[in-house]
């Protein structure tokens, strides 16, 4: 029972390896960068088909192109929980975000494999276009398989301004028409979405979880092109009061903003804000020209969708105040928002109960970032998502998972999947 | 007289024309674009050339490839006026900044045609490589004329990263050599340096002052890059008081340096000050990632040596203050400084005794830019400039300046010159 309950130490190095090799084909000098709908996205997908086939897998894709895994003999179309995550990555990104959760599943599948018939059809979901930063909109991948991706997202532009979601995603064999339709391109009924997922912030390496049960995920609301318009000139002749200094004018937004963070995480608000791009534009902008266009995104986040909802009008109230006084303008792309999403409690409970069991310490803790697992949800799925411990965050290149925490985790995954055959079996 | 005194409409049209054929030669889409040694330059000087051969002038570069023209019958050597701007522009400026006063100065070589050898010799001079957009340092031209550029200066970078300064000299056949053994390239001794410039602050439109008289130039402290490193993170998952974020801190740096000169401003303070280059790294940026790091510009100018020595300092301890704060550091380029300069009052009182006989009031007004006649006031000659009303500033497509200010300002110049030979002739 244990050598089920258990993955050998030769999954764990099957593990180790798949992500080796996947990072190694992925990697761009800086770190690990896998597009989404992109070149090393496809690349990753590949690594994990040849690995399907040479375990005996079957490997298919839905009309999204993300990739599903399960035992060739398992064919039952009846509800099946599916155990998955994305293999996209930001630029210059980490190698476990994502793809860390898809490995995970990959172990699960094998370690379960004796006993595929006593349980229900388990598969392994391996999304494509997570991560926002290459269209501007995350959970690409995952919307589209629920019919829920609005059609003007495949109208979005490639952050380098060439080609759009929608080309990308053709490129890539997905079913375009489809996704436009809004047709749900799931290939069976779910009865579980079950994703295991580094943690991105620093609370688990802080407090000394391996392993930890994801109660919710916060929502965001997000602008990710804020121009904020003023008037150039010469650097040196025009005097202060008749200046219309853009950078000026957003440097006080933002610290404004920050200001305001502060307080309100004072008050016993849950709030995070960033302008993780900022800047005055390449083409144009020179150290004697007075900036007269400033791009920037900003993002605030919160478990709270009042809090979300107030924090942007702030923002937009403080913008209008600054333009006032300063004489420039702010013109403002669609808000993008993320509901916050609550996790299934009775898979928290599961995975606390197989914790329990193997002595494995399960702690509750909120997912501050994003996840599919919030998408799934939204759609009604019961959902529920581990998190891995991992130094350094993520979304850089010097993300460090220990693969024996790796291991822990999915180990818990695991035995809560193997509760479903014998739920009254006591250890 | 008043032949020579005033340029004929004739002159005026020629002027409206030369100006017309360099712009529309060097457009770039936006506005104008002449790069510092190199393309949109050198087809202004080609086209001034061709112009100066069908004006019966001699067309001669010297060592670092600025352009000298005289009249071909006026080969003496002894101690010349100089009259000269630059050629080249910002990325996307204006078509008068630096050419209005070339131009000017071959209206003076004509309309003083008749009378050269009752006046010392009339060189017109055309800068290259005035402005600091392109390699981060301005007065690259004249500096190299005068033996007085750093041979360091050589091995700067383009801004779009390609080749260096040097290389780009060298393209255009100047004589790097020299150049980097501070030879001074003057092909004769120069008796006085006049410019005429437009005005690229407000400041003359805002008073109605077509011609003014620039009393003089204001110096600058700046460095080109300050990166400010921080710790790139998920934009979810770190909570605030774990965040290392580069934008914050620069933005909070900026908006306390702006208030900062604002107090001093109403303490009675000249200075500017400007980022006009600042942004989170195009190349590992999104909307989702905490900055790790912020490149930007700094740059202060005042007419007060002591002014800007001590608020480059004080930005430099607001850095300090907020590194301890925020747990990033800073790092500085090499600051560049450019000492407050101080225009010739013999000149000035030339011009505005010219002014007053022609009845062209010639007011007083300090330059906020920098221009190449600091340069030359630094080598020890005599240097002095008119600047000319001009509406939007510069170093932007808008830039206006109307034909007839320009010939408002070419006349109290060539009138000033006259006056050379005849000093005691009131008119």
């Amino acid at each position: 029972m244990n050598a089920v309950l258990t993955p050998p130490d030769a999954m764990t190095e099957v593990a180790r390896q798949l992500l080796g090799d996947i990072g190694a084909a992925t990697r761009d000098g800086e770190g690990i960068t896998r597009e989404s709908y992109g070149p090393g996205e496809d690349r990753a997908l590949a690594l994990l088909e040849a690995h399907g086939r040479r375990a005996g897998l079957a490997c298919e894709y839905d009309g999204a192109r993300n990739l599903w895994l399960r035992l060739a003999q398992d064919t039952r179309t009846d509800a099946a929980i599916v155990i998955g995550s994305h293999v996209d990555s930001v630029p210059q990104g980490g190698n476990y975000d994502g793809l860390a959760g898809v490995v995970a599943g990959l172990c699960v599948l094998e370690g379960l494999r004796e006993r595929w018939s006593q349980l229900p059809p388990v598969r392994v979901l391996a999304l494509r276009g997570e991560e926002s930063a290459w269209y501007g909109r995350a959970y690409m991948g995952s919307m589209a398989l629920l019919g829920r991706l609005p059609p003007a997202a495949l109208a979005l532009r490639h952050r380098n301004g060439s080609g759009t979601l929608g080309e990308a995603m053709a490129r890539c064999g997905a079913d375009v028409a489809a996704i436009a339709r809004g047709e749900p391109l799931l290939p069976q009924p779910v009865a579980a979405y079950l994703e295991l997922h580094i943690e991105q912030g620093p609370v688990m390496v802080t407090r000394g979880w391996p392993v930890a049960a994801v109660t919710g995920i916060r929502g965001n609301v997000r602008h990710n092109r804020v121009r904020c318009l003023g008037e150039t000139g010469h650097s040196g002749a025009v005097p202060r009061w008749l200046r219309h200094d853009a950078m000026l004018a957003v440097a006080q937004l933002l610290a404004r903003m920050d200001e305001h963070w502060r307080v309100l995480l004072q008050m016993g608000m849950d709030l995070v804000m960033t302008s993780g791009i900022c800047g005055t534009p390449a083409q144009s902008h020179a150290v004697s020209v007075i900036p007269g266009e400033v791009q920037f995104s900003f993002e605030v986040r919160s478990q709270d969708a009042a809090t979300l909802e107030r924090f942007h009008a702030l923002m937009r109230e403080e913008c209008a105040a600054i333009a006032a006084e300063r004489g420039v303008r702010f013109e403002f792309d669609d808000a993008l928002a993320t509901a916050p999403a609550t996790m299934d409690e009775g898979w928290i409970r599961r995975f606390e109960a197989a914790g329990a069991r193997l002595g494995q310490p399960v702690e509750r803790l909120p997912s501050g970032a994003g996840h599919d697992a919030a998408v799934f949800a939204a759609a009604g799925i019961p959902s529920a998502m581990l998190f891995v411990r991992n130094d350094h965050g993520s979304h850089n290149p010097h993300e460090a998972m220990d693969i024996d925490d790796f291991a822990a985790g999915t180990r818990v995954l695991m035995a809560a999947l193997a509760d479903l055959a014998n739920p009254a079996t006591p250890e």
